[in-house]
């Protein structure tokens, strides 16, 4: 069935749509549309663009990662689907790696996810090998691999489930979240949240690591040091409520 | 895969799953997974609860349903999946009529979902024959029951596309919208919107239903004439702001 080009939200819809192919995919599982959906409505509410707020966080997130020593970004399909092409070019210009890592795991999935990365031109993807646990999570939800998340220092996750980052961060990792909920587990439990749509985040991420990539140790510790994450997602509250009026 | 009780939002993933279940049934499409996600962000904002304003809606609901000539609950995927039960008792305490009517609909699907909701208990169910159109709206989106929605003085919509409700208010109905939504196109073009669970809603109103069918004519009107949805949409985004600090 088509969408009329007359419909006021084609455009939103036809992004949904590309959510909704990844389910015949295969790669996105039918929780991962209601996901989205979730996503879609605070999308909404902070006007469907990069808040300045969101950039502040995006800023101090390429900070972490290019000062990391083993920073992981991980993917699950929602991920892959809206952002593959720009993750793969971050992990590019950053030399972080690449790990598909699914809260409803199948090997299937995570062996199409990878594969579908590899086709996006990443040259080495984690996951398929699960030979590491995080503690505190039951099977098959805390499996990892050794190399990526298991030994990371900095690990960005984006749309994931509020269990999971706790876990990570009671392993002392460095916890950077892309959620559009500000007010989620997920979101107040990292150490930096970037509360903006995942494409638009990755893509800000790209340009801003492009030039940061040049900056001194010290700048950079700067930037990490002046970012206070619950100041930020309050300011965030505060603009959805000024849009309110 | 199972998920592990000890998952602080359980309760949540089960309900979802209810939907999911719909998919995999052939009553749900895909988008209304994803329809279904943006109102559990919603309804997390307003607290996952019926507030006090939802209730004054689902008041004011009743007695516009109950004073109508010709009342027609429209029931799509989702509404029947997840408040089927209710819808059903609440066409019987109010006499309403009942049509399948859907935003992506194919004849096996209103088939389905008009068996399924007389599989609930009621005896009649509307939408199969599609011998009427909503002006304005391409076709399949138009199509309608000419005894039910074209004819009807009052309808009665849940989760519904924001065109189709302006459609049907150019027709000169009254239009109730239960939608968690209160910034939506529906929301804001609706009579009477219901900002609140679709379940909850219509649990409640069955609950009004019972005891308002005795009122007389006479403080059946105050009711209606005393409701202001703007006004109380307005209120409903000032206790989520409230909720945020």
């Amino acid at each position: 069935m088509e969408i009329p080009k007359s419909h006021p939200r084609y455009k939103s819809l036809m992004k949904r749509e590309r959510v909704v192919k990844g389910v015949e995919n295969g790669m996105v599982v039918l929780e991962g549309l209601i996901a989205h959906g979730r996503g879609e409505a605070f999308d909404y509410l902070i006007g469907e663009k990069t808040t300045k707020h969101a950039l502040i966080a995006e800023k101090t997130a390429v900070a972490h990662i290019i000062t990391a020593k083993n920073p992981v970004l991980s993917i699950n399909g929602n991920t892959a689907v809206l952002a593959g092409k720009h993750i793969v070019e971050f992990a590019k210009i950053t030399g972080a790696k690449i790990e598909v890592n699914l809260f409803y795991r199948t090997e299937a999935r995570v062996k199409k996810l990878c594969e579908f990365i590899r086709s996006l031109g990443a040259e080495r993807v984690l996951g398929e090998v699960g030979n590491a646990h995080i503690p505190g999570l039951e099977h098959p939800r805390g499996i990892c691999s050794m190399e990526g998340i298991y030994r990371a220092d900095v690990v960005l996750l984006a749309l994931e489930d509020g269990d999971r980052t706790e876990a990570l961060k009671k392993m002392g990792k460095t916890v950077i979240a892309i959620d559009l909920n500000p007010l989620s587990r997920t979101a107040r439990t990292a150490d930096v949240t970037i509360v903006d749509d995942v494409e638009r985040a990755y893509m800000n991420m790209c340009a801003l690591a492009m030039k940061m990539k040049v900056y001194g140790t010290k700048h950079l510790e700067e930037i990490k040091e002046s970012f206070d994450n619950e100041n930020n997602l309050r300011e965030i509250l505060r603009q959805i409520c000024k849009r309110f009026e």
